[in-house]
């Protein structure tokens, strides 16, 4: 059975998760939290050198990190993972889009608005940067939606997960979604699919900055 | 045969022509200019929203974009691209952590040094978190490639092509190399690589920000 590190309230995290229940594998989830430091421990950085959640053993001593790889382990061979080759590729293409132009910006404002006590003041520098750079991720993946129910292959893949997770948080820091209805629509296709788990949301008080 | 849309001194095209080298696949190469404006026309637009390079034409109207999709899709069923399920994991564990951790660093530092006039004045205030998060990357890669020839697989793979791009780049955009001895001679091995093309570097004069 798989052991897979993450945190609750992580959206890279959350995409294994839900990679996971709609797939229906089982799996031991260790709890990390990275607020605390428990992603820089000794321990944990012998597994994972990066010291990022979600980390995933996938064999006695070989750890997997990086979310969308994880995606593609777990559900490589599943009609989750496109074979097309075409298909496939423009999967892989839409998941390096995800880690180069909306994580980096929707995750970040997520972290520091709504995780951190005191972000918004520590992180006013940069709110504007991902804040514009967030708005230009969500006009292409708005442009694309609009003729596209899925981003690839025509129904619910790995790709979606991957971006799902950060763009159903963007509301709670500060996006503004009316301007993307195409958007809004495929986070609730996303939201109906069998085997949706939703993302650990409970209210926690926010962290002071490590 | 392929038409690829790329710019001679972008990184992340390099990677794809460097891979097409390796792999004796003819293409038409199309130079696209992206410090003219180039990859925002109209024309290019409905090619890529994004509006980045490299592109690649993999059917009549069909373009797939972001370098390590491409490489995927190119490399696909050759021994570039590992088989064996975990390191196949492995090799885009790895690329997307070029994507997220080194690119964004490395790559800034190259486009706003190397090509901008004036760019270092206007992105001074930027600067010192891609340094410090550049040297974070090069620190895991040097980790790894103490004990290991290449990154995936124990031999080159398009894990190797994806990160060379810009770490071969660190040393002309202020990154002091003489610190990660294991990614220097990594550097070198992939330089000594059958079929290994080098980036054109010709000197060109610095372009003025858009």
């Amino acid at each position: 059975m798989y052991t897979l590190y993450s945190m609750r309230r992580s959206g890279n995290s959350y995409k294994v998760r839900l990679a996971l229940a709609r797939l229906g594998i089982p799996y031991k989830a260790v709890e990390v939290d990275i607020l605390q430091g428990e992603s820089k421990t000794p321990e944990f950085l012998a597994m994972n050198p990066s010291g990022q959640v979600p980390l995933l053993e996938v064999a006695p001593d070989r750890h997997l990190a990086e979310s969308n790889a994880i995606l593609w382990y777990v559900a490589g061979g599943s009609r989750l993972a496109p074979e097309d080759r075409v298909e496939h590729a423009e999967a892989l293409q839409w998941m390096f889009f995800e880690q180069h132009s909306l994580e980096p910006n929707i995750g970040a404002a997520y972290f520091w608005l709504c995780l951190i006590k005191g972000g918004r003041e520590l992180q006013s520098h940069a709110l504007e940067d991902w804040m514009e750079n967030g708005y230009r991720a969500l006009t292409i993946m708005e442009r694309h939606l609009a003729d596209h129910r899925y981003f690839v292959a025509g129904h619910f893949t790995i790709a979606d997960i991957a971006l799902y997770a950060y763009t159903h948080l963007a509301e709670q820091c500060d996006y503004d979604l009316s301007r993307f209805p195409a958007v809004r629509d495929w986070l609730d296709r996303i939201a109906a699919e069998p085997g949706y788990v939703p993302m650990d949301l409970q209210p926690e008080p926010l962290v002071a900055a490590q």
